[in-house]
């Protein structure tokens, strides 16, 4: 294995290990505990799973692999705080996207090229990218990584 | 620059933008601030401060870099739970040693070979290595990545 596939790998294997990680959690939660704040007055679980679903469907515009599948998403978990959008989709649909979105995405990763992981994502402009080579689809991937763990940290602080 | 630097300096760049971030909030902390829980019952701020820099110490022997600079602190914060050892290092003390941790971790980064990036790291033997190339340098980098912001998303909660 060439140093620049292990490198991607190790990227990679970071990310599954960390949705694989919210996943366990998100997944085994009843609709009454998705409604628990992770700590007085701070988001709820069920805000957090979404928020989490719609910033990992926005990548596959970003990484150039396609639009949003659920783009109804961004309005309740993304642009919204929580609490402040009253009907939320049900945790069968938000499950369902979920594991969607992630399924996407994996697949797309197991897809690129080296040189699609060195090169830019569709959100910097070539005079940018030129500048700034780490503004590549990598560098996403492992700033989602970071945005994931964020939030299983705040998760596991939820009363049980 | 080619792939394999990119992907270096991509993960090497999310590191530093977590530890600058948890940096950002524990620095400006008062002694009596740092006594606050994250959330009920949970792990005070100075706990997840020693916390980090003894994860951080440990990884200048896991990464071949050099002994720990601060073994000390491991009794405290890793093999022991908060508030199960009374008498914590004052927080000069423990701010000293963080930045020391960072920055002999940046200095050691700075200095990786992209095959010292890609080889193994020392918990891991020669066999194992061969049979799985993601437990490598960059990989723990990755790791700890995650780790930092997992609990910097803790500490994001604390109230103010």
């Amino acid at each position: 294995m060439a140093p620049e596939q292990v490198f991607i790998a190790s990227a990679v294997q970071a990310w599954k290990q960390n949705v694989e990680r919210a996943d366990k959690i998100f997944s085994g939660l009843s609709d009454a505990q998705l409604q628990t704040e992770v700590a007085p007055g701070k988001n709820r679980l069920v805000y957090l799973w979404g928020h989490l679903t719609a910033v990992h469907d926005a990548m596959l515009p970003l990484l150039g692999v396609g639009d949003k599948l659920h783009p109804e998403l961004a309005a309740a978990f993304l642009t919204a705080p929580d609490k402040a959008v009253a009907a939320l989709p049900p945790t069968a649909e938000l499950r369902r996207a979920w594991n969607e979105v992630n399924d996407r995405l994996l697949t797309a990763f197991r897809n690129f090229t080296v040189f699609d992981w060195a090169g830019k994502h569709t959100a910097v402009s070539d005079e940018a990218f030129a500048a700034d080579p780490l503004r590549n689809r990598l560098s996403v991937v492992i700033s989602r990584t970071s945005h994931v763990a964020y939030h299983v940290g705040q998760v596991a602080l939820a009363p049980k």
